[in-house]
């Protein structure tokens, strides 16, 4: 199944949500991600202006969002939902990890509609919601402040959605340039250059050839990791052949 | 290292940003997360209540916030820098993912103080502060609908940060034999050899800074992939004074 299909499955319920601009944001996070399916159980205010100016150009995700009186009836066709819980429930089921838990979640989303489901912005999620749920993940925090904003816990885990659908390919290399490349430099043209390098410094002072110590190795690992292209061999060697001109040390011929 | 003092070496960095709110929830976001150092760029309002508002419990980090006028400032003291772009740039580094590109991140907090830099919220970074970080990253985003909230963009990274710094895995470093290392060169250091080539390269009549076309981010593009140490700082300026010596460009004192 392609990816995209995947991510449309994906449904975020955010239960009882006290501020629009939450809402809004958690439409801009999922849109992001190429999720759409938006449910509000029972928020306290929506529509709301303040919802629109947040979502930016997610507004569609709010005009389509369904509103239910309960947490059963927004997930009443789904095969699968994540309870997103700041803490191990007494009986509900085992926290997980956000990467190994989305990983389920989109095994899952093979099968039909899967869904995410957050909590009050300061109450979280009730334990009789959490029990509606399959799983359970929290999203790791600094213990001395794990004040996690709504919007920021919704884009981080339609994050590990997007990472885990994608995560067979390597979609990476299609956003936007090539990065610039000239061909590799051979092993012969990268020889010239140390040995341009030597001439330049032998005849300058700089290298002492019966003396050599560490200085070529140290230039030779330097550009080795660089990986040298043949557009940079003939800068280089452009930039030392100047120098030599000045100091009438270059080369006849 | 402890994985709390690698992720309080990793500086969150905002270049020009237009809506204090934004500030105030990147704060938030790195708090969550264990981060606390912030740097501002020109902010364009800073400071401001609506800043305070979005940062919530996280206000210590905006009171401690420094204020630079430029990139290099607010990097001067880095041994490695990331551009958070949305897209590759013909000469900057290559576009790596958030997971590779935050393990590279902390393996290089090992050394020293590590920063993520984030672009303005409209314009995102100019080509001349992508080509000032020696790596990149794009968050993946849905192509329809790329528009990543500036704070939603810290949260994922500073998650990405967080989640690599506790992840146990071996260090590459402890992999096998340590290899050779100096220190990692700062920014300054980096940038001085870059002032003193692109003189050396003026005085030759190699370089017209009247016409400079694409030569001196060729060679930031080939310098910041490999990464640079001290000791290598120190070997090519020794060779860059030693031309300039025999040829009388050498400045006094």
């Amino acid at each position: 199944m392609k990816p995209e299909v995947l991510l449309s499955r994906i449904r975020v319920v955010l239960c009882r949500p006290s501020h629009p601009g939450n809402i809004g944001a958690a439409a801009r996070a999922m849109k992001t991600m190429g999720l759409s399916d938006l449910r509000l159980v029972n928020p306290k205010q929506f529509p709301d202006p303040e919802a629109d100016t947040r979502a930016t150009g997610a507004v569609d995700l709010l005009d389509n969002a369904k509103i239910t009186a309960t947490l059963a009836e927004a997930l009443a066709d789904s095969v699968f939902a994540v309870a997103v819980s700041a803490r191990q429930r007494d009986l509900g089921p085992a926290v997980g990890t956000p990467r190994e838990t989305m990983a389920r979640l989109l095994e899952a989303a093979q099968q039909g509609v899967v869904a995410l489901v957050f909590g009050n912005e300061t109450m979280g999620l009730s334990n009789e919601e959490v029990l509606q749920c399959q799983a359970a993940v929290t999203i790791p925090t600094n213990p001395d402040f794990s004040s996690l904003n709504l919007g920021a816990a919704v884009q981080v885990l339609c994050y590990e959605c997007r990472m885990a659908a994608f995560s067979g390919a390597a979609p990476l290399s299609s956003q936007g340039a090539t990065p610039f490349v000239s061909p590799p430099a051979t092993h012969d043209e990268i020889e010239g250059l140390y040995g341009h390098l030597e001439t330049l410094m032998t005849d300058t002072g700089f290298f002492n050839p019966q003396q050599p110590g560490r200085l070529m190795p140290k230039l030779r690992r330097l550009f080795g990791r660089a990986g040298l292209e043949k557009d940079e061999i003939n800068i280089l060697r452009g930039i030392l052949a100047s120098t030599q001109v000045r100091t009438g040390h270059g080369r006849k011929g």
